[in-house]
């Protein structure tokens, strides 16, 4: 059904910052959207009977109160729409039993669109609660094994050379409610929205070890929260002097106490507690120093029994958001199937989209521009012809990695493993419209 | 100064997302900068004195109360820290005095960073308030010399075939205090801040003209929104057709009611109170419908005492936000002067900077990827020796159009004009280290 019939116009229409190989038929979306999208929108006026002619009619008489009397005032710092007051962060179940401070709160994928995570709904993943950081008495310390251990207060670090990138984190447990025995019935981000992206400004952090002068024996580094958890990961030196960034700024405006005001260790690509948080200090070492944090979680469990330590870079995934699980269709015909890629390696450079459980793909069509270690937004316009549907997405990035099926995720690991699942996620629509989760 | 006297080492700091043609002197910065920037980060814990090594103990000694205690439980939306409440948008002079619900309230340019504007700090220009709409009970309308009068709700958009953009909005008013004719006193923002960036998301207007059929005979349409100022524009067909988007979503979430929601016309790169929020009808017409908020403002007083009715393009433009008016220098040293530049015509080119008022022009480098009309983000590096310094920028469209200087730009229009304000802006660096704004 996307194969295209008609050749899409080429007149005055541009796809905006789309990529070629569209598969999006604006044409056919046309011939049956007059039937289907237009009929919805001018029966929501006055019935499903209402013609155009009745239903403009009926805009123009009885203005509503918002269109008579004066709005609200100016306010120094905006919020969402009150109608928008459900869209929210999702919390960890059972959340505020043990500690209140320790646990998740997920990005709501399925009420999104585009790239950007507003920072509000940046997901969480706390082990001792949000610390509220005087940025006047943080400091950063770079010690170890340099020439110069070096002190910064925040204020210091914004007279250095600044770089922006947009980029994803993910938290090395997204996805874990699907390696459940039983698919969790809940929506796409309680499932999958342990990932946010966001456009972050910072300083590069191969200039500041450059400053300090890292000695030839330091092969890796200690990153320390300033947290009560004291949030710490060993990481590579090659990582440090390769992309990672001192990050000062999220999406325009100062870091969110909940993703480290006032700065924090941005590794693009890599597990999300990696990223640390409130950042206080990074001690060069010769060796991991195998911290709490990344023995006692964050590890895989492989089919021999034993654990794998470290994974750094998340691998290539994607997941459709819209329709997604817990949604209702609102009855046949043409949808648009949305939803986001991203990987640990690089850029995406396919997504395919699958209504029929993987045995048929086609491309869907990407948002330019297309960043590296970014949330990609694609979309594949469908039409919903009434009868169950089995829809999937699967990406493949620049390294030629492709997103593996649930099988071969699942032969990986021991199935008591809850980490860095990547597997495509598969959404069953109902012959009564309904969405729900199922594992194919 | 910026003239790299030794090449930026080719080792294993990669450029992150910056364009070639980088006059940030890494290895100069660092000489200079361990100097500097260094010392001031040491100082700032124990006094000017202190050196590393006691800075860095007196670290590991009296943890803060945060790094001992649990922090702050989850939040399902998130809000900035209150260590930032002073960044605001900066409300027009004398606001509230008439109605309350008219004026501008400015993005602080000054306190930003990268290229996005959060949400909650994307200018205001409103006519008479902010209007609550519930999404249920609004429609749009296409009508007039249409096929087939459409009428739509939020929900029925939401099925069309969907895009993104990133583009920036700015008001047509945008820097007019600096054509008084004395230089204000205030910051960036509050004479630059009526401009902001988001990435926006919804459907191709385009592709709902198609449906409802343009008659040959429109040539414009009528853009009217639902607040009670009911403000309208008159709009080419030719740009609805072209890269015109119904917007729904704002940097990933709904868009805020301040900026239309639930839904508001995006004509990427024209003059802000063309891009119509709340929007209510699109009426297709032969001619401009002469509205009141084409005929009372936004026109142009031109030296001959008529008014230029329609600017419709914005013209190139830049900025420095870092240092601005208002701020005070640290110090002498190396520094990063940092701004935004963007063009209606599409993509910046090239963005100058001048620390001596004009006469010596570098280029800065430019935040990738650079989007067409889109803000994009400048930054030079620049050692600062304790004189009178005068910074300029000057930007570069792809069109070929070079900003004005102020000469330039004010012999165009009479000396009334306060639109369509494009010219280059002058700070004055004084040796006692304050910033403050200068007509050159």
């Amino acid at each position: 059904m996307n194969k295209p019939k008609v050749k899409p116009r080429a007149n005055h229409v541009t796809p905006l910052h789309e990529t070629s190989g569209d598969t999006l038929n604006r044409r056919g979306f046309l011939k049956r959207g007059i039937k289907a999208a237009g009929a919805v929108a001018v029966g929501g006026v006055t019935g499903a009977a209402a013609s155009a002619a009745q239903a403009a009619e009926s805009i123009g008489t009885g203005f509503p109160s918002w269109s008579t009397t004066p709005g609200a005032p100016f306010r120094g710092y905006g919020q969402p729409s009150k109608f928008e007051d459900k869209v929210q962060r999702a919390l960890t179940p059972g959340y505020g039993t043990l500690a209140p401070g320790t646990g998740t709160s997920r990005t709501p994928l399925q009420s999104l669109a585009g790239t950007i995570t507003p920072s509000g709904l940046h997901f969480e993943r706390h082990h001792n609660g949000v610390p509220e950081i005087d940025p006047a008495r943080h400091r950063l310390m770079i010690h170890g094994l340099v020439k110069k251990p070096l002190v910064f207060t925040a204020a210091a670090l914004l007279r250095y050379p600044t770089i922006s990138r947009t980029c994803f984190i993910e938290c090395a447990g997204n996805s874990g409610p699907n390696t459940l025995p039983k698919a969790p019935q809940t929506s796409c981000g309680a499932i999958h929205g342990l990932v946010s992206c966001s456009e972050w400004t910072g300083v590069s952090l191969a200039l500041l070890l450059d400053e300090a002068g890292v000695e030839p024996a330091a092969k890796w580094l200690l990153a320390e929260g300033a947290d009560s958890a004291a949030m710490s990961r060993s990481v590579p030196v090659d990582k440090a002097l390769d992309d990672a960034v001192i990050a000062l700024y999220q999406n325009g405006e100062r870091i969110r106490p909940e993703q480290g005001y006032p700065l924090r260790l941005l590794l693009p690509g890599w597990e999300g507690n990696m990223n640390v948080k409130w950042l206080r200090r990074l001690k060069l070492t010769d060796a991991p120093t195998h911290t709490k944090d990344e023995t006692s979680k964050y590890s895989d469990l492989m089919p021999d029994g034993k654990a794998r330590q470290f994974t750094f870079e998340t691998g290539v995934k994607s997941v459709i958001t819209q329709p997604s699980g817990g949604m209702t269709m609102s009855g046949m015909g043409p949808y648009e199937i949305a939803g986001l890629a991203w990987s640990g390696a690089g850029r995406i450079v396919k997504v395919e989209v699958s209504t029929d459980g993987g045995v048929n793909w086609k491309d869907a069509r990407l948002q330019a521009p297309v960043l590296s270690k970014a949330l990609t937004r694609f979309r594949f316009a469908w039409e919903w012809n009434g009868a169950q549907a089995m829809l999937q997405s699967r990406a493949t990035d620049e390294k030629g990695d492709v997103q593996p099926t649930r099988g071969s995720w699942t032969a990986q690991y021991s199935p008591g493993n809850r980490f860095h699942n990547s597997m495509i996620q598969t959404w069953a629509v109902n012959a009564d419209g309904s969405v729900n989760n199922v594992y194919l």
